[in-house]
């Protein structure tokens, strides 16, 4: 039986890194997207959602038999449960990187990127794509040292976030309504990809480490400019 | 075992009710203080918030205990595993509660809500307390016509939300770039809330449908305008 357990474990592990790698992926093509208006590559990963959102319901479904048919207790138990929340956040990674798209094929031919905050974005959507490599190696070593590394990008796009509403909201800022618009909800998109990557992080590590402590999930930069 | 399975989920149900009144109180002075810019208030919903993450972890390893004590399977399990799923979309309804009333805390003593779209945004606080009403009456009862109710609120809150980037980008806007990221963001929370309403009814169905059809969360409207 234990040795089943570990299989179904390894299973769950292996699809939660197969998940990962689809919303890396969706995020490095978004981001992409969204710097050089490509429509083609944004409808792309408007497309293949649907692909991340049914890896997350048959891993769901696997979890759940996992629990009918082994029953696992204790820390075994933490780890089929836990495995349920973080595929709900890569689930929701995908839909942010599907939400980055949208806005770029809405802007279409327009650059969705408002003028003035190209270098910004950029380094927002590189620091998301670092940030989902580093949760899927995650996933697959559970090497805490990478959850240190997430926690500190998140500080960086948090930052980022903060200084594209400085911006927006400084005297020499010339973007009309619809780029500001444009601007306050990417940049919301980017910060809170990073969020849902330190929770996932943070259950891995409870994970490896068996440390317990259930928590509530998302630190979120809600408020625009102190 | 079966009484006692029976009383548990009592326990479970009994425990979503009270967080989801708790949600209910929170988006109702919420959005209260961000229409009339009642800072007191607002701080009110600040503090609370910490009380429902905290009932939240209680009810998930309420949850978790279940699972291990008694073991369920088929639709038992299925019961307990949305209960913990529930849990999580009411505490972040919750988070999306203390978001509008830190927008409000951080215009103080501005006005939060921008000129001319006070009207929409009093239809929307009042539309998302009536779908944390229903949600909590749909929690207690099972009543599946309160889920239909909840999902046609949420397409009326699409609606306003979709009318608000309209007033935005229309020509006669007048805001200045500070009340235009106000209303962008404001507007998504209010829209958001109803998003997570509809997500939890809907699990809310299966449990007393038998309904099982496992579905990835949220429906969002992303895009400013067509």
């Amino acid at each position: 039986m234990r040795e089943v357990f570990h299989q179904s474990l390894e299973d769950v592990q292996g699809r939660l890194v197969e998940i990962a790698e689809l919303v890396t992926v969706a995020i490095d093509k978004a981001t992409r997207a969204f710097g050089t208006s490509d429509v083609a590559l944004a409808e792309e990963v408007i497309e293949a959602d649907a692909v991340i959102d049914d890896k997350a319901i048959e891993l769901d479904e696997l979890a759940i038999e996992i629990l009918a048919r082994q029953q696992p207790v204790a820390r075994d138990l933490r780890i089929v449960v836990s495995a349920l929340r973080i595929s709900a956040s890569l689930e929701r990674m995908g839909d942010i990187a599907e939400h980055i798209a949208q806005l770029t094929r809405m802007r279409f031919p327009e650059r969705a990127i408002p003028k003035g905050l190209k270098s910004t974005f950029t380094k927002m959507g590189a620091l998301d794509v670092e940030v989902a490599r580093k949760l899927t190696e995650l996933l697959r070593t559970e090497d805490p040292a990478l959850a240190d590394e997430i926690r500190n990008d998140d500080d960086k796009l948090d930052d980022l976030h903060v200084s594209v509403f400085e911006k927006v909201l400084s005297d020499t800022w010339q973007g009309e309504a619809s780029a500001t618009v444009d601007a306050t909800l990417a940049s919301r998109y980017h910060e809170r990809f990073a969020d849902h990557a330190v929770s996932v992080a943070k259950k891995v590590v409870y994970l490896s480490t068996g440390d317990w402590t259930v928590e509530t999930d998302t630190i979120d930069v809600v408020v625009p400019v102190q």
